[in-house]
């Protein structure tokens, strides 16, 4: 745990999480709860789509590249709820058994006006699958921290 | 099951879903899933930011309200994979219990420039407290739908 505050980001830091694989089971369950279109639970439904299989669903693949860069601890005491997201882009279907990592970097400090205790760093995250380096999503997250 | 296609929308449509109730345990398992913080798996720690109990992680009311969005099954064959969202923002902390529904405008029409066959629309989400009124999420999710 970094335990990191607002102050302690500035625009251009790069951060690479470590990498995460998406099963077959793990897309079924996500769909299943979230997203239960035919191309994330069936084989022959995705082949008919021209994928080789089931592809995850977006918000699945969302959901864990940001805890991969949760998991990178960076701060523990800081953190608020955070406002919101912009961009969010998924480039590539997400196969079972990609393997992922996330390179996030901090684009914008946003200090508060009203409020001197806390800002927003947005940071531009990019999902790239470890064995192509292709980039599969990317999106401009907002975090919301307090000031040292 | 609708089957529409892109052709059958238009800008202003509003779509109202069903509602859906998020449990303590919900909450739980997305947060130990996808966004381990204290203030989504611990209500001491949320009582410390002021939160009567936990709150749900943004991903999960946001992966919540676009599932009701696709139970409305307002297509079949027309569906192809997203190619993303924008604005997403959590105007309030969703506590356990919580009963919520979506309120869904179609805000813009993009046809393919280049591909005849399909056709992206836009459509502004509001994710709404079935009790108080109070606006919970909004997002404007992009669909790619095939022409009819």
């Amino acid at each position: 745990m970094l335990n990191m505050f607002f102050d302690d980001f500035a625009v251009g830091q790069v951060f690479e999480t470590k990498v995460a694989t998406v099963s077959s089971a793990d897309i079924l369950a996500f769909a299943n709860a979230f997203d239960p279109n035919p191309f994330h639970l069936d084989k022959a439904a995705a082949r008919c789509h021209g994928f080789p299989d089931i592809i995850a669903p977006g918000m699945h693949t969302l959901s864990l590249s940001l805890k991969l860069f949760f998991d990178l601890n960076l701060w523990d005491e800081a953190v608020l709820p955070s406002p919101g997201m912009e961009n969010v882009r998924w480039h590539r279907p997400v196969l079972p058994d990609t393997t992922m990592f996330v390179r996030a970097t901090v684009s914008q400090m946003l200090p508060s006006r009203s409020k001197p205790d806390w800002g927003i760093i947005k940071v531009h995250q990019e999902t790239l699958d470890r064995s192509s380096g292709a980039l599969l999503l990317t999106v401009d997250a907002l975090h919301r921290l307090k000031r040292r």
